[in-house]
């Protein structure tokens, strides 16, 4: 086993473990609602129908859990707090060191030399020390661990692991508490969701969801863009094989990377998952631009690629047609970051006008 | 009396049935927090100790009611939906038909031709029909005239009339529980905020705020651009006159109406504000970019004047310092719109880099 892990069984009960471990020190962020977002979605789109059939017309109400009013703004403060949390746990002399600087961890962090600007920035701001390295694994690799040698620091991977992964879960346990408060206090027949969407990049909170999910009846669904390959879960579950390599430059700059191996046994190997679709950079752009401009939460382009999929895919909107039925679902869609270059906004919404 | 006014007296209590009234038709806003803007209102600003004394160091926690989160993304929502609210009460054959219409109100709105576009089309968005005039106030209500006689249609002006400010203070009614509500969960030791500060263009809201905390002992300011004399009530204040004439063209653009009559008696003859405060185009350039970078909601310029005043204003800073001492102040900070052209953004944060 990793060395580096907890050792607490991928399950719902450790999810709400993590969830225990992190609540006092990351928000428990909002759901939001949106009327003109659900009307879009419940509408049949222009030019589905081409070929003689109609497009899909499905009755959906939409539940926004806003992860990009997390801190950091993003949902990964979950997975690191719950890893550094465990790290912390077992190991006594750390632990003291790091209450000493009151949550002031010192952090080295391994960063693509071509990583967004604003990430890096961000990254420093927050104080933690940046190493660059190429963009490969094993550059990558390489680095993390001259940089370990000569520090000491242990490693918390970014999603493919198991402590990390758990703690992401928490996003889709607290999306499940929050609708079903909202739904008992509207006196409403239903007591939760149907569904919950999330991106899937490396497949951390994807799979962390997914687990939070289980045994309750909630469908989990995963959101690429098709850009360059990016939908390598679609296409790896299709095929029954993992893949690991893919090479996009999609807009949705955090699901450039391939699924982990921790992720893909959750979500293939375990069947927790669904299923996964993708949606092109124009959709991409044009959820963006609907959520800016229509909620008015500043969102990056990664974290709108579920919204993009329940707006714009056909095939899943039949499925939620055909299931949901006169009733319709209730899905919850994880708005997973907030990080977005501002000056390179006009950039991004100019790809929707197309 | 104003004829298509309900006769409400401008007081707390009115305030108090307004929202009864609005309640359903009206988002009850979140409001937030953010543990960095307090840190930046709570450090001492560079340079602002010049010539020898040392800078303002208050202690300030800050509360932000989110009115650009609210429906058409602004609080005028609130006096639009009161104001048609109580001239539907008074008019059964106009509820009649306004009702069969599953409040698709018919909507006949004149707006400067120099709008925003990102404004106009909001606006007809919703449905409404625009007309354009020119921007001084005889040409607008020449064009209004015009239309009321051709359509039958009744005047709702944007500020200066008292059911709308009754409206529009329904935001600090909100704001002052929603605080209340935290403070207890919390086990504070505090019961309320020590000052609400809002925006101030024609008013409505600023007046309408202040009528919400008549004799609760909370301080009520108002913050303005300095741009072009876009300050008129600070000014006006100074002299113990109204200015009436405004002619700016601050990126702030809700806030280029000068103070209309029933605000200003409000606010002046009533004493109901503690003070005006102001600020330069680069300092609401900067509170923009703070909002949209660390609290990730989506604001427009006039939005963050209020914040502007908070980290910017030395002379405000210092009123909190002596007032507030070690204790310090909570601050409820209404962020008043989100309809910001996303095109234009770059350009509206590039002058806070000055």
């Amino acid at each position: 086993m990793d060395k580096s892990f907890s050792g607490l069984p991928l399950t719902r009960a450790s999810v709400q473990e993590a969830h225990k471990l992190i609540a006092p020190h990351v928000h428990r962020t909002p759901v939001f609602r949106c009327k003109t977002l659900d009307e879009i979605a419940s509408t049949e789109r222009p030019g589905a129908g081409e070929g003689g059939g109609r497009g899909a017309r499905p009755k959906i109400r939409l539940w926004f859990k806003c992860e990009n009013l997390q801190r950091v703004g993003a949902f990964k403060a979950r997975g690191a707090f719950h890893a550094v949390g465990r790290l912390v746990e077992r190991n006594h002399a750390q632990a003291v060191a790091l209450a000493a600087r009151d949550n002031g961890i010192p952090a080295h962090i391994i960063m693509p030399s071509i990583a967004m600007p604003n990430k890096i920035a961000g990254t420093k701001g927050y104080g933690a020390t940046v190493y660059f390295s190429g963009s490969t694994a094993p550059e990558r690799e390489a680095e993390a661990d001259r940089v370990m040698k000569e520090t000491g620091a242990r490693m918390v991977p970014p999603y493919d692991h198991p402590d990390v992964i758990l703690g992401q879960g928490t996003t889709g346990l607290e999306l499940q508490e929050q609708v079903a408060e909202e739904m008992a206090s509207e006196s409403s027949s239903k007591k939760g969701l149907n569904a919950i969407i999330t991106p899937c990049g490396g497949g951390g909170l994807n799979s962390g969801v997914a687990l939070s999910c289980e045994g309750t009846g909630i469908s989990v669904f995963a959101a690429e863009p098709t850009h360059q390959g990016a939908d390598d879960l679609r296409r790896g579950l299709a095929a029954h094989s993992r893949i690991t390599a893919v090479s996009s430059l999609s807009i949705a700059d955090g699901l450039r990377t391939p699924v982990g191996a921790h992720p893909w046994s959750i979500l293939h190997d375990r069947g927790l998952l669904r299923g996964a679709y993708a949606v092109s950079e124009e959709e991409i752009s044009r959820a963006l631009r609907l959520v800016l401009e229509r909620m008015k939460v500043v969102v990056e382009p990664s974290a709108v690629v579920g919204l993009a999929v329940v707006l714009f895919n056909e095939e899943f909107r039949r499925l939620v047609e055909e299931e949901g039925g006169e009733e319709g679902w209730d899905i919850g869609v994880v708005f997973t970051g907030g990080n977005v270059n501002l000056d390179a906004l006009p950039g991004l919404l100019e790809l929707g006008k197309a």
